[in-house]
């Protein structure tokens, strides 16, 4: 049975989920497709699925009955929408970070997720199929013992003009605080920013490097340093420490060189290069979810969650150093 | 458009392959199966392709007018006649290694493929499409400068009683005979064969460990240590050496952890997990070459080449150190 | 000429440094000894310097007139005054650490060098005659970029009952302190500390682990574990984060071995190892120093500073993660 | 008691053996030199041992009434004489590699100390006291089981002109000749060398890379590629394959940074710089055994198998593959 899947937003990422869908994954077909620009559908539908049709709207894309399943890849600002939508039609919903640009958002989602009963919704969070962060679960379940403390990394060679310091947070910093939950199995409840000297290489509106220190209902300590402007490289660095020991996330693979009196390995400068390979294993998990009416992975909840823990974030950036309370709200069943 | 694939031979590897055509990859069909045991054929069928025909006889199933394209997983001594008549029909066939079970065998299949005119058959040689091997090719190619020398190890835990010693070469060292010849762009003109103090852990059957030295037509001399008995994992150890600097296969991703005292990755023990992506990206091939008609990938004449390269090899087994002389035959403009 | 040394304290450590005069290091000769025990330092004599005469009191070595220099090991709360006769006597003298049991105390000693007019003093921080620091500081100064933020770790396997929370700073992190104003060539303007979860390897009286920030006058935010019932090892991790990279320090040389499914190498257990060749060049230091009658390396103020900086991580300790200013004295012209 | 040591030969390694006795070690005099250049030996004494007495000829030095025991650094033809005398005079002497430029000549210093009856002489192969091989050599007889293969490298940047094929073995590959008889305490019976393709960075009177094979009495097989065009650095390799597993050569500490895209570690280029703290041990181990009136470390006897070995890889060189025989003579009861 192949899964009938209708992708609104063909920019960038939408057209690289059509071509997945189309030429890499088993399972799914795309055959509709939805963008605020017609034409941008209509040229990625030419390319590369030249029998999906093309909708206007993508409410009208989530209604054809020959769509069994949503995959929304359009500007932040309309994911709520369209979610909504997809719930209300019962199909299957995949959507990209942020789930909703504000928190209250996200929760009008998990309320009508919850009133629906069954899970239809799975978040963005593409780390969590990261083979390197499943092994470094893995590790920490059965290995290093109860966890202690995070020391992590995210770094970025250069970001533009644009790139607000609260961006830090919601752009940058939302993919840890998504994977640490499921990484801990843990939530948050307190969140402090500290700012070390700033690098020459950031600009006026942009306060870069950033530590931000996250702290569980279980005590773990979480220290993450957010460097944008760091000029080596893309680089996402992870220690969790332990009572038996620690374990590390593992390097991207490279090949080892000696050349020029420097042993050597390249380090990426694209952060689309990083993960790429996690987009699949994403993707095949959401047909796979979606093929059976439901959905699995990063949950509604877990995209509600991010949000709490964002908007604490950018508070903590503006209080001097206090820790900023996290509030938990109550699970529902339907996430435990 | 999806390619209909008919698989010859459903035991481990046949199985694989069908599971990975109709659960993991984009456009290809399962649309028949054949076995020795047809029991065994509808068995895997009932698992994985439902809709797939059960043919009694391979031969029923490369001349089936709905098959498109031919998968022999069959036992190695059957490939031949199977491969032959897949060029007889003018179908694209995927052979799993070895091609034929002797050169003049793999010969035949060269010459009819050149008879016929265009490529149709690819050689299950996997590592071509490892991750770390094509980064190495194109660290080799981009920067080492000429290459000199390779040092290798091909390392495995353990071997059975039946295992003796030259199916070192037929059944482990042809690795590495077809990945060289593909790293170096080079073809080989000498092999030697030096046994070192063998391992207590061996059997009388089986002299192990053993040091295989290659020439190739360049100059360059590959030494590799094949140690099949060597307990502590299962281990592919390369490095090249050219005029401007060496570089490694990378190691397989691993968690380092600090555990009691110790800095620690695990090494892989089951030569199964080591190439097991690259599976999905040479069947990824078959089936984009497949769909236009042709093959792609390691060649008849890659197959034929390794053949003669083994031969060789296992006549050095007896040669007391002495080097064995490989006569390349010219090779066609059809593999050019 | 040979400096004519006299030691007192012949504890563990001044029993090392005696071994060390006597055996190792050239231009230095044990002429003296001394401890509260006079038959222990009788004891050490017949050992290592037979010709060395023993002193019942500390003040007594120091006034002897063949006595060039003093190295003072014994019981900390000793030093101050060791170390002021010492200076009153116009003599080198090598203070293990603390240098005074507080920050009034090595201030009393620094107005008494001030007033000699000439440094008198080496305090035995050996971390900074490390190779491995000091090739690290090699790299910060000459590559890195400004540092912006350093995150380090010390851990120790496991602590007796009677190590107590603010020995964690006094003993343990006190050699962070001062690596880390060296490394850096900055002073410290304010101290924080966290306690994550704790360890269930620690007793009643011990928080441990407990994270410190420290930030500097230039900004340069360092955030150091200490985490001293670890269990793995012990283990001193440190990266530099700069304008322009990154820079760690270098593991301790170890045998990588690839044995029972594990890539692996020793991780060193007992702390008296890890730096135990710094104490020699930390030493030849003092001894080329204290022959032209002076003295080099970390300096009285060095000792003062990190006794200041240690009794603000203390008290903040016990300020529930706010941070705590530190108060840098002028520094005399002497230290500049 | 101090040893009192008189230097034959002032040049480079001279100099620096008498600084490192006056300057860095413990227990040891340099009270007499000599050279060939008189004007020479007295500059290094103005600089480094104003006291000692400057002779014109190595002879007297050696039968001064003084001097204790002998350092020869002169230039190697000279080597044999000297070391006879200081055996004629019963006085410990350190001599540098090579112990005399023949077989023959290596044979007549030890069948002169066997007559002498005791131990004199020490041969300066420092390796053995380097840190890394100390630590390979104990995980090699404590963990990884019975030695099976080594695979090896000797890698220099660039050699001059004059640097001719069979100087690859009597300069470079001498030392692994010795450490590898040390670390496996096995001797050789055969030597084969192969030539890979010749590096373009090589001139013509030297054929560049070369690999020599050596096989020991037990059946080790050691393979050695031998590269001193390599650009890339000085880079000495060691892999020890042993039944149960694999011990590496650590490499060099050196600091790892991420810079510019690149994580990297810097190679050293000067061969003088890998192995100069074991020159310290070296001579540390022959002031303690020279003060007992003896020597310790490599003694005449693995000065005699160097040259064999030396001998018999340097006739492999022009054996066209060949494996040349290697005969050991019965070793000398004092060797055992």
């Amino acid at each position: 049975m192949t899964l009938r899947v209708g992708v609104i937003g063909t920019g960038m990422i939408g057209r690289d989920h059509t071509r997945r869908l189309q030429q890499v994954l088993a399972g799914a077909q795309v055959v509709a497709l939805s963008d605020y620009s017609p034409d941008a559908a209509r040229a990625v539908g030419a390319d590369l699925a030249p029998d999906a049709k093309i909708y206007d709207k993508g409410e009208d894309l989530i209604a054809a009955s020959d769509v069994d399943a949503v995959l929304v890849c359009s500007t932040g600002a309309t994911h709520e929408a369209y979610v909504l939508a997809a719930i209300a039609a019962g199909k299957p919903c995949f959507c990209e970070k942020p789930l909703a640009t504000t928190a209250d958002g996200a929760k009008r989602i998990v309320d009508a997720e919850v009133a629906h009963g069954k899970r239809l919704v799975q978040v963005g969070f593409m780390r969590r199929y990261d083979a390197g962060y499943v092994a470094l679960k893995s590790a920490v379940d059965t290995h290093t013992g109860a966890p202690l403390m995070v020391h992590a990394a995210h770094r970025n060679p250069a970001v533009p003009e644009q790139y607000v310091t609260p961006m830090a947070i919601h752009d940058t910093f939302v993919h840890e605080i998504d994977v640490f939950r499921w990484l801990l199995d843990d939530d948050y409840v307190s969140a402090r920013v500290t700012f070390p000297r700033a690098t020459s290489a950031s600009h006026a509106a942009l306060r870069d490097p950033q530590i931000v220190t996250l702290t569980t209902a279980k005590g773990v300590v979480i220290t993450t340093e957010i460097f944008v402007n760091c000029k080596y490289g893309y680089d996402i660095q992870c220690q969790v420490v332990g009572e038996e020991g620690t374990a590390n996330l593992p390097e991207p693979q490279a090949i080892t060189m000696r050349l020029g009196a420097k042993l050597q390995n390249d380090i990426m400068t694209d952060w689309k290069e990083r993960f790429v390979a996690s987009y699949d294993v994403e993707l095949q998990d959401f047909i796979k979810a979606a093929t059976a009416g439901t959905a699995a992975g990063p949950s509604a909840w877990d995209g509600y969650m991010a949000a709490v823990t964002c908007d604490a974030c950018v508070t903590a950036q503006d209080a001097d150093g206090a820790a900023v309370t996290i509030t938990n709200p109550a699970r529902p069943a339907l996430y435990s």
